[in-house]
């Protein structure tokens, strides 16, 4: 393993997300509007409805999931480095609904803010950059 | 959104909470103890037994679930901000009996202690303030 | 409870796991390789098979668990210490596979990285020392 630079933290933010927004874009636009180029992501909250995502290792591609009921953000823990020359913001969710049912996965625009209670620490530098995976065909930090 | 005011970090705790006491009672006592008034919170362990809730976003009320069973703490997730002027630490956890099964949502008291390694990070700044909010029926940051 | 002593926060890493290596044994490899001897770790990614164990808190045993098959890590949430004077991650994971299904309980060998992005916070203080416990028969910070 290659020798890792270790970071500095900078600024540290915890904030309420706008309700009826989408999760991952309001989490992903605040790090853009305060340039958080790197940092790591944790939410707790509820949502009206999600989109998540489980990777496919072996056909190589996502499977979509979409739930259409009130869920808990049980967790949100997530890591933000850049693609395409803007922030990125990579969160993987659990979460659970009104019967007690778990869904896990990759957080996917299309998931409905209720209540999201954020906590974010930009860390302070070389920020890590995603680019397509050749092997996985998964985006990565290269 | 509204602009929010970065934090500064300030004492981080590591620590074992005791076996036998109360989950969410343990971490507010402890944050209100050492005047942490502003964090993050988490922890992994295991609990005798626990309280969750899960919100009926449409009824606005708290479904509660007692789980009268031995527990592993896979995560809990949360954050320490002020209510009625006092610490108030609001945490969601998931949970995995023996048989593996899964349970998530809202800690609640009525959680007894196996064993909790918790991790605190305190955040200065202004600390949040909850309040009841008329929308949703949740205390909400204001 | 015993008064804790706050701990300064140190070095703090962001990084990519090696794929096909064991994710458990990775992340103790790196703490010994850097010497972080306290801190925290959060990982998600995924893995091409688990190995999970959740504690029999009546038969004072740990039940192992075996998933032959790929799944999200939907979290890893742990911290690290010292045993054995050696740095040692203890980590809960919440594992989904391709059907939605959910696995969560104590991370072990036997979990073979497909992506693994981690995040470490180093603790600097007196690092927490891991011991068996004759109450529990756990190994816990004494």
């Amino acid at each position: 393993m290659a020798e890792e630079k270790p970071y500095l933290t900078g600024r540290t933010y915890i904030f309420r997300l706008p309700k009826g927004k989408d999760l991952l874009e309001s989490l992903a636009g605040f790090c853009h509007d305060n340039q958080v180029k790197c940092g790591i992501v944790n939410v707790i909250g509820a949502v009206e409805n999600a989109t998540i995502s489980i990777f496919d290792q072996d056909k190589k591609k996502y499977d979509k999931k979409v739930i259409a009921e009130p869920l808990e953000v049980v967790s949100l823990m997530g890591n933000i480095s850049i693609q395409d020359n803007r922030p990125c913001v990579h969160a993987h969710v659990m979460l659970a609904n009104q019967e007690g049912q778990v869904f896990g996965g990759h957080l996917l625009p299309g998931t409905k803010i209720f209540i999201a209670e954020a906590y974010i620490q930009e860390l302070v530098g070389e920020p890590k950059v995603r680019r397509m995976d050749k092997v996985t065909k998964v985006s990565l930090w290269s």
